[in-house]
């Protein structure tokens, strides 16, 4: 007899006491009250462990698998994934095709990872130009315009500044756009919510630099140049850039990735993503915004009253539950974890409220820590799906009071046509079958 | 002419106020009393950036690179780093060669790495019998052993249950082994302390799986088995099984790795490396420990009285700089941040001291938040070196008041054989030419 029909594969049930004391909240199951779930644990066996004494008995099936009988591949310079999560990738979107392959999309698939961490290889992108393959020891930093002396830095000039590493996410100020457009498109929540990630950068002030430069006390803002061949450029306020701006060196414990900037990219945390301007090489002090192509052909938001609002910097509160998520099939009636992200361009994430009823009662996720400024938290709730129709939503709320808004409150504000600073609530439907869709509500 | 020849490079000095402004610690130049760093800024010119007013002219050079003429590299699904980066990789280790291959260590490159995660490709390795590859699918996890009732899961079953994500550490019980040795060795930093790296893991509490299983009064230890062709085994004691440990399923945001233990490993945070059994496939519930070749044949310290102390489970408090370290070579005299990495099995740390005199005198180094339980802790101190030898060490506190101890503290406990659980403090020495080296001191 197989051990494997012995023991059955187990898995975790609503009545299970000890998932109940992970959290606090478990204790009341929530959302579907007064539905009990069979408490029948799956285990089928009683199978003695002690009866089998030789290890292959003791292995899970009659046999042991191929990997504990064979020598496993030698060590490798630099670690991959594994080939069975190879579809875990990005989706990339090519707007232009062949004619500009390198213009376009790449977004995280957010529906496949956990923690807060996104992993270099599988963080989002937005090229204008394609992605430069600058060699470092050619690429220089200016600082010049209204300062007192203009100067240049090479890359090891600034490995030699102090600096500072913080956990920071970037969200590119088209993310969510999908879900601007006229029909709830059923992709899964990477393809509507995925221009967002999150890593700690490591670098130094670029107040350090600017103090070097000598300030003029006509400049007001800076204009920031990438070195790709769109020159991708941007207007900062200089109160910006002397507070918390960040001039990137390291990403995640190691040199920045090509895409992402290397060898140098701005991080202004909390900000509309494309000002984290990449590859880095120019920045001049200025009176006023110069209002480069890169910010007046787009990221403005189109008002409802027909006006266009320019300049939405700091990004709205906002958060999404990303377990379950478009795309998925829920495995059946039970207890499952709600998982989700929540942040905000102002600070701290304060609150994460989750409803399953679409918005018509509200109960408080659990924040994991450390909860960090300008940084994905993520939070958890534990759900009880009775099997029933229901629609999913989180809500958050930042430490300014911020509250994320309702699609309506939203619609109110905005022109249908805006494709910009999208913060609106999420809504999953998920359908008697555990089909789960992105839905309108 | 160029504007390369008019803008110098430029780089921190020791009379910069702004660097100064970045920390407290800075207003006063220590280590090296009384010396003063010419403070001539670098910056030879004083070009008007107003002046030049094409694209060209406010570029770096007097021609834009490739780079910014050229349409960049189009985008990818899974990102890589760059290829002039390709020398930041892991240093691999097979003692046995090709009699096999798949048995030694990879180090991380911790002198080229900075914050507190380690990028999931540069994790250290430690295998015995080579990198399983594992299909998901025919995996299984087996709880047995004195047991109400075994229990097997799979990894769909795993992946339903509620989840937590930490940062911790792990570190090798053979970290550092090469300070043991007779003879100072003349290596990075990577390759004596780089058995040590950091990650931000996602799984589920032990102790839910464990109370469904139900556990016998008798059971007092666990035997943890992996899936690789060495079957590494290790005792575990049930309270650490029931307090913090975890079976991880996901690595700084994505799926482990195959080196790292896919598809589920466990993680005992602040215990020595190898009890975080990757590739986990078996938890036998035992009265006592199961003495495996894998714990008695290593990880034993010799005492200085004879005696092997067995079972050192928890690491001990410790800290390495890592900027300057081993093989590389100051730039010149003058301002530099020294940064470093501490971390205890015991809790957080609480205090890292700097000296620059091979411990006669010491200063605080500044932690960088957030201060993690069980997690690396950066530190950074400026330090104005003047040309002279120095003796560079660093030594970190722990919550619990563990302090870090001596080489000479070290050796005056355990044998000149022992190579385990080696905590003593480092020594850079750093010569008059700027070559920094290992030293025992």
């Amino acid at each position: 007899m197989k051990r494997e029909s012995a023991i059955a594969n187990h898995r975790p049930t609503a009545s299970d006491p000890q998932i109940d004391s992970l959290n606090p909240t478990r204790r009341r199951v929530f959302l579907t009250r007064g539905v009990q779930v069979a408490g029948a644990l799956a285990a089928g066996g009683v199978a003695s462990a002690a009866a089998a004494q030789t290890r292959t008995a003791e292995s899970i099936g009659a046999q042991l698998p191929s990997w504990m009988t064979t020598e496993g591949a030698p060590m490798r310079t630099y670690g991959q994934p594994s080939k069975f999560e190879e579809p875990v990738k990005r989706l990339v979107g090519q707007p232009f095709g062949k004619l500009a392959p390198g213009a376009g999309v790449s977004f995280t698939p957010l529906q496949s990872l956990t923690g807060t961490i996104t992993p270099n290889g599988l963080h989002f992108e937005r090229h204008h130009g394609g992605v430069p393959e600058i060699d470092p020891a050619r690429h220089k930093l200016l600082i010049h315009g209204l300062v007192k002396k203009p100067l240049a830095f090479d890359v090891a000039a600034l490995l030699r500044y102090p600096m500072v590493s913080r956990t920071y996410f970037i969200e590119c100020s088209g993310n969510s756009f999908r879900n601007t457009l006229p029909q709830a498109q059923d992709v899964p929540c990477g393809a509507i919510h995925g221009l967002l990630s999150c890593s700690e950068w490591t670098g130094l002030p670029l107040a350090v630099l600017l103090n070097e430069a000598g300030v003029d006390a006509g400049a007001k803002w800076l204009l920031a140049e990438g070195a790709d061949a769109a020159g991708m450029s941007r207007s900062i306020p200089l109160s910006k850039a002397l507070d918390d701006t960040l001039i990137a060196l390291y990403q995640n414990g190691e040199r920045l990735r090509p895409e992402q900037g290397y060898p140098m990219r701005l991080v202004l945390p909390g900000w509309e993503g494309n000002m984290s301007v990449k590859w880095l090489h120019r920045l001049k002090l200025t009176d006023g915004p110069t209002h480069t192509r890169d910010e007046t052909s787009r990221y403005t938001d189109l008002m409802r009253d027909g006006r266009a609002r320019q300049f939405t910097f700091e990004v709205g509160v906002k958060s999404v539950i990303t377990q379950p998520s478009g795309g998925m099939t829920m495995p059946g009636p039970g207890l499952h974890q709600l998982s989700g992200l929540a942040w905000s361009g102002a600070g701290r994430v304060t609150k994460v409220e989750v409803s399953a009823d679409g918005g018509a009662t509200w109960r408080d996720a659990t924040l994991q820590a450390p909860v960090l400024s300008k940084s994905l938290t993520r939070f958890h709730l534990p759900w009880n799906w009775n099997g029933a129709p229901a629609m999913l939503q989180s809500r958050a709320t930042d430490e300014k009071g911020n509250v994320q808004e309702s699609r309506s409150a939203w619609n109110a504000q905005y022109s249908s046509a805006n494709r910009y600073h999208n913060t609106m609530i999420q809504t999953w439907a998920v359908n008697a079958n555990g089909s789960v869709k992105n839905a309108y509500a």
